[in-house]
C-alpha cells in the first residue's frame, strides 16, 4: 500500500469532532504520525502549548468547528453566539499558525489544511455568524498562503458543505424524507459526502501532491457551489 | 439636479475616517439627510445607541476601518492587533445591522452598504488579520443579503482597493516614484481611485437603482481583482 | 433632470431584442444619441460596417443574445445549435470591439458594456452551449478589460439572470404558478428584475461613474449568484 | 505500489502535446489503460470516430491546446486566429463529451477532466482569444457538470497557469533572467510547476477520490489566482 504521508508528523485539532475521526484514521493508514488534540483552544495560551507539546509538525490540520446556530435570524442572534463562532473557528486558527510557522519556515516546508465551509462562499439564510467566521478563515488562508508560499509552505482550505457529520446532519435529520428531497434539489450530486471522501481531499492537500496550490479555498460540496 | 436620495435618512459610521467625508458630501448633494456618527463603536452598547438616536434609517453606510497592520508578518502579529481588526470592522457590523433591521423589515425596504476591501477576495502578504476581518464582512453580507432579500432590503459590499485615503495611502507614499511604478504594475488602470468615485458607487448601491443586487461583494479596484 | 450621458454617442446592437428596447429608451432620456442596430451580425463584414456607419462611438452596448436551447441535454445538442450560440454572442463581440477600439484608443476614452449572463458563472442543467458561449464573453471581457484599461477604456459585463424579457420568460411562463414558486425558491429576492432596472445598471457602467471598473463580470440576478 | 486507476480505460486527446506526455506516463503507472489520440479533432467527424474507436472509456482527459497568440492585441487579432482557439479547444470539447456521455450514463459512472487555463478566471493582456476560449471551457464544464452529476459522472477542469511545457514556456524563455524575475513577482510560489505535478492533480480528479467534485474549475497556478 502506498504511504502518502510516510514519516510525516501531523497535528489535528478538535480531533474528536467534525472531520477529526475520519482524518486521523486515514492519515494514520497513509503512514503519518498524528497528534490528536482535543483541548479547548479558546483558552489563553492553549494553542501555543498544544503546538509546543506536539514537537515537530509537518502538517497542521485545522479542524475547528463551532455550532452553526442555524435557524436564528440575524436580528435575533445574540452577542455570545456571534463571539463563539469567532472564538472557536477564527482566532485559534491564527494562533495555531503563528505558533507553528517558525518551525515550518526553518525547514522550508510545511502544509496547513483548514476544514472550512462553503457557506463562506455562498450566502445562506440564518447562518450569518457562521458564514462570517468561515469567511474570515478563507480570507486568512488566502493572505497567509501568499505570504508563506515562498517558504514552500502551502496553506489551503476545503470549502465544504453537505458532508456527513453527526453535528450538522444528525441521523434523525438525514432520515427525513423532506431532507432527502431537499438534498436532491440543492446538491447536484444528490447526496451527502462521506467523511472519508472529505478526508481523502485533505490527504491530497496535505501530501506533496498539492505543492502548487497556494492560499486556495476549494469547494467540496457536490456542486452546491462551484467556485 | 437629480436627487437620487431625496428624502432618504442615512446613517454613516466613522464619518470622519476612510470613505466618510466623501460619502456624506455626495449623499447630501443627492438629497439625503445624513447622520454622521463618529463614536467609538467598539464600546458595549455603542452600536445600539447610535441606531436608537438616529431614528429613521433608510440606508446604513457601514464605513468601518481599522489599521491594516500592513508589513507585519503573521508570525509576528500579536493578539491585540488581530483582535482590533475584528473589534472595529466585524463585530460592530453585526450589531449595527441587528439594531437597524427591525425598522427596515417593518417598512419592507432598506439598504445596507458596506465599504469593504478587495483584500477579502485576493491574498496579499503581511495583511492576514485585515484580510480575515474584511473577508468576515463579505461572508456576513452574503448570508445576511440572502436572508433579508425577501424583505426588500438590499445588503451589498464594495470590495475596494487602491482608493485614495489619507490612512492607507498617505500623501508622502503617493509621491514616491516607486509607489507610482508599483501602481502601474499592480493596477491595470494605473492610478488610485478618488474617494468621490468610490462614493458614486456607494450611491448607486444605496439608491433604488440597486434593488436587484443581493448580498454581493463587488470589486472596485481598477482591475486589481475582477471577481 | 440629470443627463448622465449627455453628448455621448452609443452603438446598441440587436436593438430590438433582449435588453435593446429598455436600453435605448433610458439612454436617450439620459441625453445620449443612440444608434440602434438590428442587422444580422453573423454575416461576414457586418460588424465592421455597422461600426463604420455609426461614426463616433463613445459607448458600445453589446447586446447579443441567441436562443438558449434550454431543455436540450448535452448528449442531444446538435452542432448547429452549438455553433449558433457562438456565432451570435461570441464572435461578433470580438469583431465589434476590434472595429471600435481604434477610435476609443485615439480618444483615450471609451466604454464597452456587455449584456451577458450569470449562467457563465454558475452551472445550470441543459444550457451547456449557452453557458459556454456566455462564459466566453466573460473571459473576453476580463482580458480585454485589462488590456485596454491603460487607455482609459472600461470594458465590463452584466452577468444577469432572471431579468424580464419576452424570449427567455414569455408572458405565458411568467403566469404559471409553478414558475412563481420556482422563482421564490431560486431567487432570494423572489421576483424577476424589470428590463428597466437592468438598463439602469448598464447606464451606471456606461457613465463616467464606472471609470474604476476594469474587466469585470458583475452578477445581476436577485441573489441567484453573488460572485 | 498503489494503483489508483487500476482497470480504468482512459481516452487522452492531443496526447503528444501540452499535458499529454506527463499524463499518459503517470496514468499508466497508476494502472490505467490509456488510449493516446493524436488526430486532428477539428476535422468533421473526428471526435466521434476517436470515441468510437476507443471503445470503453471510463475517463476522458480533454487535453486541448491551441496557440495562445500571446502578444497580439485585440485590435490586431485576425479572424482566423480567433476561430482557431475555438476550433481547437472549445468545439471538440462538446463533441467529445456528447459522444462519450451515453456510455457513461449507461454505466452511471464516468470522469471527464479538462486541462484548462487560469486565464479563463483572471484577465491578462494580449490573450483575448485564448482567454475567451478557455472561459468557454469553464462555462461548459460548470453546466455539464451539474447536468450529469446525478448520473455519477464528474466533470471538472484544471484552471492552470505557469506549468512547464515546451509550447508556452520554451526552454529559451525559461532561462532568461527577466523571466525568472517576473515569475517571482507574478507567482507567489516563485516557480513553474512541473508537468508531473499537474498530472498528479488530473489523477486526483480522474480517480474515485473526486466523486464529490461537480463542475468545478480549480486553479492550479502557484497562487497566481486563488479562486
Amino acid at each position: 500500500m502506498n504511504q502518502r504521508l510516510e514519516g510525516k508528523c501531523v497535528l489535528l485539532t478538535q480531533a474528536e469532532d467534525y472531520m477529526g475521526p475520519a482524518t486521523s484514521k486515514l492519515f494514520r493508514e497513509e503512514g503519518a504520525e498524528v497528534v490528536c488534540d482535543s483541548t479547548d483552544l479558546t483558552e489563553p495560551g492553549a494553542c501555543e502549548s498544544v503546538v509546543q507539546n506536539a514537537g515537530r509538525i509537518d502538517i497542521l490540520i485545522a479542524n475547528l468547528a463551532s455550532q452553526n446556530y442555524s435557524g436564528i435570524h440575524a436580528v435575533d442572534l445574540p452577542d455570545d453566539a456571534w463571539a463563539n463562532t469567532f472564538d472557536v473557528m477564527v482566532h485559534p486558527l491564527h494562533r495555531l499558525c503563528r505558533a507553528i510557522l517558525p518551525q515550518m519556515i526553518e525547514r522550508q516546508a510545511g502544509k496547513i489544511v483548514v476544514y472550512g465551509s462553503a457557506t463562506a462562499l455562498r450566502g445562506l439564510k440564518t447562518v450569518t455568524a457562521y458564514s462570517a467566521a468561515r469567511a474570515a478563515q478563507v480570507g486568512y488562508v488566502q493572505s497567509l498562503g501568499v505570504e508563506v508560499a515562498a517558504n514552500n509552505i502551502q496553506v489551503n482550505l476545503i470549502a465544504q458543505n453537505y458532508v456527513e457529520n453527526p453535528v450538522y446532519y444528525p441521523e434523525k435529520l438525514r432520515q427525513r424524507e423532506s431532507f432527502q428531497a431537499s438534498l436532491k434539489r440543492q446538491v447536484p450530486l444528490g447526496r451527502l459526502a462521506k467523511a472519508e471522501e472529505d478526508a481523502q481531499f485533505a490527504l491530497f492537500l496535505a501530501s506533496q501532491e498539492s505543492d502548487f496550490f497556494v492560499g486556495q479555498a476549494i469547494p467540496f460540496s457536490g456542486g452546491w457551489i462551484q467556485r
